[in-house]
């Protein structure tokens, strides 16, 4: 029997990215490769309960002792942040080619033990830094404020005559005609893109899986998913392949993979990062009517995250039509001196499980009692109309009822893969559904602002909000396994309010944690809810030493004020557990 | 046989709004009030052309000689600016009250004379006048930054209490239940809002007449349009009824009416000032997916349009849902010390008439000659995709086949107004028409910033545009006479690309002006080319005297550097043609 065309099609893509782009002398020893990682891609999607309890070590070891990084190699990738590694190559303590090969052997290890890069793109990413570098020898100038800096992009950006497939077989082999905006401007301040990233079929799953790519494994527990859609820059930028990464949130597709690998990210408000120049699935036009997805940073520090906002945003407009004009002070994010924080417990819809609710009450007192800025802590009531955020934001995600995309994919006999059997066309909404869905969503944004944030319509002190930012959970349950992540309710509210959310790692899951219980007699609220609270029966041990994190949102486009309280915040918990201790995110 | 009910209910609303809310007392001597003026409103919508040429002297003077106003009453109305008259309240020179009291007589007065208003507010702003002046006594405080100014709205901003019936008899005796955000803010400083105005049926004409207030005249001219649909704004600001207005533009519709009165309008970006709590007449939620109209101030003078901005702008985001955060700097406008301005001739899709192209070209020489700052004046060719915006732009006014507006409208048995007849219910847009549309918009946005204002997309330098404005007409023909208002291309292009546009009176048309002719042979580019000529063919003198003015237009959500080039430009202008010839807007 012939095998079906989508499969010639995802070999020969496998093929290409994985022999051709990567050279051979960047190979592991076969004893270092997972046995998750011998599956082809094709059966990575179907085999994610065979992944087993099997890494001796953690995965994050591999790189610094697998012999492909020299010591020096291992020092450029490990030993900086942002704005230490770009002084130093604008010093030429450390040259851009040698930092790019750096961390491209680094992307290459890492692929090769998660699935984490859909397209490797070493060669144009080498080039490119031998032209920095002749640059500033010329003139004794950097390119720009990036020069030099090894950054990844999730597949969906596009690059010239590099495929943005998706991870479908009937979008590969057709490579972009042009960049993304962001890419272009990232390319003008000097930036190096090494590698595009791994993301679901559809993009529409919490984890990163698809036929051409495979399953992208979570390197700190092969059992657990690394989230989605942005999961392979998740994972990417936790391995250190990379040094800043950039996703796409339309549901919490940033901030989940930041919580699933143990790091930070922030989905910045519409308008603040260009999403102009994407390959998607939907109609011609639809993101102007649907839910608008937005473009942002995964990093390793919210000191990282300050920095490619503080130089991306003002120039937002130059290259993009999606962007507004913004300014980000240079001042230092830790200048306020004081802060308001709200905790928000519960979305209305579904209840947090016990170490989710343990950890926000835990993060609630550290920072009332900050010993580094003046914070006080107020709870927020829920807002009772919130839980209707995760169906409005659902409905609007997508308005043409899917019918392109899947098209699109059984244009070859490409099947879908496992979460999302079952999915299949719907109508596409008439105008008067989608004008009753935006005045629905219009009646939850001022209720929503007038909950969280307003002060009496007669104040005139030119200043919103009674709190400056909410902490809440990133979602009900921990980092779960592969195809077991719950509602987005926690997240995907925000893509509706527009709100800028960010990630912080707070510590990892304890033996404590795995014995807190459910209220008995807990109600269930909804069959979301339901679903949540089975991940919290059985064996839990999976969950131990997962990592537990805490979103921070502030008001619609006060994208600045996010990343300032993220930092206060960030400072606080780092001073109470200790710097250096294991259960904070590896930095 | 009986009177249709419309009638009835027309007839209600004009004497509860003409008799039991204007004290007898305010009416003026028969001898002031023009012929048209002796028409019911009923009679005014279609005997348009009976106005003749019978005002001996202008309208303008009849304020100021008819008894109704004291000395002190004319120079309270006519003496002051925004900032200078809340200086004086301030400083207890004047009281609210009285302040107030002069505006209320000046408003009905106008009233009169134009039929510009629709609902007197007049007992309600003077016990919120003495209020004001009670709350200065007993703190020695204002109330906030607008303590005292008598503002107007146009009638589809809700005013709880106050009906917002947008000239139709089925919304009439329905008086909204809230305010709109705008009013909201307005009042926490102190605002006084004294009358709403006249608006043309449906929202959707270029001049502002209705069953139920009537037909809005042109006080320079009763044979000329006032404009729409924020006319009788236009009206009475230019008759110093009120200090400044607040309309609403989704087309030209601030714009058009500042045109046709010889003073300013600004069409801000969306998210500047708040849209929010209006009555319209779309399905609820369309106004998420169709194009957005913006509300903005029409004004005596770019000073006050920068002083009310400035106030309200960073306000926004507290009062309303619909605003972004903003900041509007404190210095003067005037602080450019050099400007680049791009002149645009043409739109590709009609060409202006020879006073307008001459217009244009006066104010380009008068530029590149200024004294009083540095300008250098260049030549944008017209995009070719310009075009293009008019009709992309028509298409996303309304989503919904205005089906529940003309529903709405004949609920009663009240016909449409003679220049909309042949409007029907159209089918509503499918998704996929929709996202099309949105398609082509977003292609046009694109290749529009490329053609206006872009860098090389390599440029890095932070900065958009290789011009600081663009001036160009706003219409393509001089103020028509009543419903011969044409194609609105060189407005509505500016709600489509979402940039904010003013409007700035340059001077009167004169004889020399109206012998201009067009280039013979000149090619007809489309029907609404062959429409626009025939305004030119025949007699012209009607158009004598009446105000030439540009359109100024910056990027997306540049609102404060559109207010700093047209305080330039303004000022060049005044210099040029002297700040006290009659030909200049009445100040």
């Amino acid at each position: 029997m012939a095998q079906p065309a989508y499969i010639d099609i995802s070999t020969s893509k496998w093929e290409q990215v994985s022999s051709s782009l990567i050279p051979a002398e960047w190979r592991l020893d076969d004893k270092y490769i997972p046995r998750g990682m011998r599956l082809s891609p094709s059966d990575s999607v179907h085999k994610f309960n065979e992944f087993g309890d099997e890494y001796e070590t953690s995965l994050f070891d591999i790189p610094r002792k697998c012999g492909i990084l020299t010591a020096r190699e291992v020092r450029i990738t490990e030993g900086y942040d942002v704005q230490s590694l770009l002084k130093e190559i604008a010093e030429k303590g450390l040259s851009a080619e040698e930092v790019t090969l750096a961390f491209c052997k680094r992307t290459a290890i890492a692929q090769q033990l998660t699935r984490c890069i859909t397209e490797p793109l070493f060669s144009s990413a080498l080039a490119q830094a031998r032209q920095l570098d002749d640059h500033l020898a010329r003139t004794g100038q950097t390119v720009g404020l990036f020069h030099g800096l090894p950054v990844s992009v999730k597949d969906n950006f596009n690059i010239k005559g590099v495929d943005s497939s998706l991870g479908v077989a009937a979008l590969s082999f057709r490579p972009a005609t042009q960049n993304a905006a962001l890419v272009d401007l990232l390319h003008s301040l000097g930036a190096v893109i090494i590698a595009k990233t791994n993301i679901p079929q559809t993009l529409g799953l919490l984890d990163s899986v698809n036929h051409v790519f495979g399953r992208t494994l979570n390197p700190s527990n092969p059992q657990l998913t690394p989230g989605g859609s942005s999961g392979g820059e998740g994972v990417l930028v936790a391995m250190r392949g990379s040094m800043i990464g950039f996703g796409t949130d339309l549901g919490g597709s940033i901030r989940i993979p930041a919580m699933c690998n143990n790091i930070y990210g922030m989905k910045p408000s519409v308008g603040r990062i260009s999403y102009e120049g994407q390959t998607g699935f939907g109609l011609g036009g639809s993101l102007h009517v649907a839910l608008k997805p937005t473009a942002g940073p995964i990093a390793r520090s919210v000191q990282d995250i300050d920095f490619v906002m503080r130089e991306l945003v003002p120039r937002g407009e130059v290259f993009a039509n999606d962007c507004i004009p913004g300014f980000w002070p240079s001042t230092s994010v830790q200048s306020m001196k004081k802060l308001r924080v709200g905790i928000l417990r519960h979305d209305g819809l579904v209840t947090p499980l016990p170490p989710i609710t343990n950890i926000l009450n835990e993060v609630g007192r550290i920072l009332a009692n900050s010993k580094i800025v003046d914070i006080e802590v107020v709870d927020i009531p829920t807002p009772p109309i919130m839980k209707d955020c995760f169906v409005n934001a659902g409905r609007l995600m997508s308005v043409d009822g899917s019918i392109p995309m899947l098209d699109l994919i059984f244009s070859t006999d490409e099947p879908l893969v496992p979460s999302l059997k079952g999915m299949s066309r719907r109508k596409p909404y008439t105008i008067e559904e989608l004008c009753s869905m935006n005045a629905q969503r219009e009646k939850i944004e001022i209720e929503m602002r007038k909950s969280l944030w307003s002060l009496p319509p007669s104040s005139a002190s030119g200043q919103i909000g009674h709190v400056d930012a909410i902490i809440l959970p990133v979602a009900a349950h921990p980092v779960p396994r592969h195809d077991q992540y719950g509602c987005v309710s926690y997240t995907s509210a925000f893509n509706l309010l527009d709100y800028p959310a960010g990630v912080i790692p707070v510590r990892k899951m304890t033996e404590a944690d795995l014995r807190l219980e459910m209220n008995p007699g807990e109600k269930v609220l909804s069959r979301w809810d339901a679903n949540n609270k089975k991940l919290w029966q059985g064996d839990r041990s999976v969950y131990l030493n997962s990592p537990l994190s805490v979103q921070v949102v502030t008001p619609k486009l006060h994208d600045y004020e996010l990343c300032q309280a993220m930092s206060i915040i960030d400072s606080t918990l780092k001073d109470h557990y200790g710097q250096k201790e294991g259960n904070r995110a590896m930095l």
